[in-house]
């Protein structure tokens, strides 16, 4: 059995401009699949956060609103499928338990968000840890985690490493929140840290990629308690 | 009980750039709606093109197309929903079925494509026809039907009025298709042939759309058989 | 891979009366799958017909008849698997990915219509296109297409081939409709012209179906444009 | 709130010769629907038979028989629900939540069989219970109970009122079975006797139901037990 | 193809205080899957019995009654699929169709009730008869069948072997029904006896459950006619 | 329209012990529900710790665990809609879209957990969220937030009111996980943070309920940022 890869996508990866960028990754997914199991979380992008703000001027609801951000995250997924061709399970799992079953089938998985309330990150890392996976690399639009929003701050220093305790912590305070930071990803913190996933923050970029899974130092690695 | 009238709203409606002229066309319905029943079809526009193409250049099939374009114009629908605040169904409906039972709310009701194979067009007929509408207007990007294609043709003619017979000689002979009538627009023919279904082709426009709810001349009639 | 061979089955095979006549068709298919993977759509007969006049007679709607009609064509399609033993998918499939999932186990796969305001002719069609069928069988009452009805005109001549362009004329035009041709199959017309599918209507007979198998001139085949 | 009338309806009622006569219950049932509300079980009849004798012929396992015979008695309860038009809730209910909230709805409620193993008879005690039914008239082919089959043995002797455990006897034993009793009517007095429902057999005839309905004596009636 | 066995698990099985036990009986069902199918329904024991007095007491209907039950007993079924890791179909089948496509699969099956209104027992025969099952044992709290209550009748005897239609009598009195025999149980005799199915009921106890499978005498026999 | 009000109940409630104290819990929200709508959100308790932990000693996955969790708390939801009779919504709705629809009907609401990954108190918040009530009253073991684990440390003092922000750091600090606040509370923090929901954490008692009702001192008050 392959080890498991779980991949989340930034959702800058499907934008309307980047056709063609998406067949590279898929072209990348497929070479790789034969040293391992790419599990991939897409991203909702532009076209979803679109979707979002028309409806939250309306005023439609939370969970409405991420309810919009799955969806196109789903249909993001589906592109990504198709460019896997024979290659990837056929659709895109709708939750935890059909997640499970897809990765069984041994093929590259693609799914979108699964639930409310629940970031893409979070959904990340609790697929990690229900299809055991060796290692999680959340591919975002930066390059790793900064000591301060590097978009306001040129004086920002990158992370190689930083501790668990100490990223929740940077999470926690309001001024890092200010960067950010969305809602959820405490909650994909705890999963990491009581199933012990090595994770590693990255850009979304496929040389990147390639280098994190060939096990070079890339963005920024998470360091789990003992 | 109000009279129902089915609407086919143009993709176009829905565009990212147009997030103000979706709010005026809620208003306009809501206005509508104390003196009838509105019934609105979305379709998908630019964004479920986007989606299509994508998937079409990855090899997916016609079916699967038509899927992601369905997907697309039941979110536009849901954005319309979100404007129309309480006056509108709360979601859309995925069947014929469905769609009778919202109906039966007495709301504005709003949905996307139903079926893959089918033209948005052919759907909104079938609605019409299952929910007894008094009328059914195709509001499109252009103003009407032509005798050729006026984008091509300078000259060409538009009709105040078109009996269906003649309307269906147009869309089989292949020039007609060329000039961009979609698949399925013959079942819509049928439909309201079968149905005796009074409809009316205008420009997607909420002046327009009006004059036409007003029983005012403008776009194409189509002159059903007796 | 084998060949995959669509053919859509007259509701007649299904008649009360014909029991024994049902096996023979297993038989003759289980025999035949040994070359090809045939997928059959199975038509709704006199029973079909005799729910949808007595519903029709107390009002219900064109969509309301349609599902009678696909409820029983089902039902049909269960007696054709049942007969098949384990040598067909063991239910029918009731959307079309449902039945590119069916036909990947490599079974004989028997459906019956899918889905309201769609013939089955047009089904069987749409599903030739989904699952890249490389011959389209319609095995109908009759024995081919005529230049005008043969139950009402002795001189009606049979085309042995005929333009899919011509036969799209003469469906539609409104003597040809009165000879019973039904409302989608300008639909199913379309669909294989668009997918260019390779298509026979043939006189539903197990002897004629098998000599169209083989390649043989039997019924009429329709002239696909380049 | 109106009285809750259970009524199961033998098969023949839908029989193909005989479309005028639904139309004639459905007009009785609209009729006595101001009093009291029916709540109609429709039996399979010679159609389901066929369909059931088909596929055991083909080596059909008994359940998947009760799935035709349940998928052909819901076909029948639709007609019977088109022919009572709006008086009726809009479809067959499939289980016996469904049955409940629809029964909730004040409209008369017809549905077919629920589950394979349960024959129609045992379904209709079971809704009878669910619903809290005043009574449960069992409308079948014979006009009563027989201390024999009446069709072999001329001096049979129809019970006018009838112990519930002499009934159990009789069904027992197996000169009774063979008089055609099917396998769960059992079942059917299990749930009579535990709920206390009132309960009549009577011959299946717009005239003798609304003789029963009037609380005449017509049929057999089953004596409870205190 | 190996033989299927369809084995009734007490509810006592999964009782809060036997995790232990639980175990025990996974790592007998693996031992034993070497040589043949194990098909397994659990039943609902004490925390079943809690739920379903607690919502007695406070009115529910027999058939909510009957669900609580059911969704207690799919627990526990799912305790044992966990306790037999990747030898157990991942889920409990929640019907029929279901049951026989888990079967299909070769693994262990373990389902709980299926449907209200039916006693897991019959639920057990039912699906002796839609898997083909080569023997049903029928695993109780005591260790076979009585002429009397063997709780209050200390002379009570234990027969080694019954004919089927003498336990038919037996529970059909009322006496016998008052031993404790659950409402369905005669459903499980007729299907026991229209499709022939060799059974004995024995103790639920690891030992006797392997005596019986290695068609040693234990518990009860029925005797099935010829 | 009543004020809505969000009572999140301890597992405890459904104690097999306890089944009389249900039904004053019962009788106490029919009071109340005179002058608002109570939504619940029932625990799981002991039972579903027994699942879980047998679960969890076979291998069973986290997210199974969850779901098992889920399980009973719904069916402990059902306990209470049995015993609330006709003054509750039929059954436990499964995601916050049902949430939303069943208090559309003005009944009490009853629910359970609904997603694998979040636990009682996040889906007591992001329902609060969803329909926009007017508090949250989270009901638990015991009665209010303190400095230090009051089981270990005999000199722990409540806190009658605590900023948002200091109970944050109070939950992300080792030590204070570790008296027992589980992995999504700061989940349900953010949630009350950023739709602003009064919310108090109360002892689960109906006299301290209806005091915190009242908006009587009770329990810890979360002071909200402005």
């Amino acid at each position: 059995m392959k080890k498991k890869l779980v991949i989340k996508l930034s959702g800058k990866v499907f934008a309307i401009e980047e056709t063609k960028k998406l067949k590279d990754y898929a072209t990348f997914f497929v070479k790789k699949s034969k040293i391992c199991q790419p599990i991939i979380i897409a991203g909702g992008g532009k076209i979803a956060r679109y979707f979002i703000n028309h409806a939250r001027s309306s005023g439609a609801d939370e969970s409405t609103l991420d309810e919009l951000g799955i969806e196109i995250s789903r249909l993001n997924a589906r592109l990504l499928i198709y460019a896997l061709k024979g290659k990837a399970y056929p659709h895109p799992p709708t939750n935890l338990t059909e997640v499970k079953l897809a990765v069984d089938s041994g093929l590259i998985v693609v799914t979108g968000g699964l639930h409310p309330g629940q970031s893409t990150n979070a959904t990340a890392a609790l697929i990690a840890e229900k299809v055991h996976a060796t290692e999680f690399l959340n591919a975002t639009d930066v390059d790793g985690i900064y000591d301060s929003d590097p978009n306001k701050n040129k004086n920002a220093k990158k992370f190689k490493r930083i501790e668990l305790k100490n990223l929740r912590n940077l999470l926690v305070h309001e001024d890092s929140v200010a960067g950010g930071y969305d809602l959820m990803d405490i909650v994909a913190l705890k999963v990491i840290e009581r199933s012990k996933i090595k994770t590693r923050i990255i850009k979304s970029d496929i040389k990147t990629i390639e280098k994190a899974m060939k096990g070079l130092s890339t963005g920024t690695e998470i360091i789990l308690p003992n």
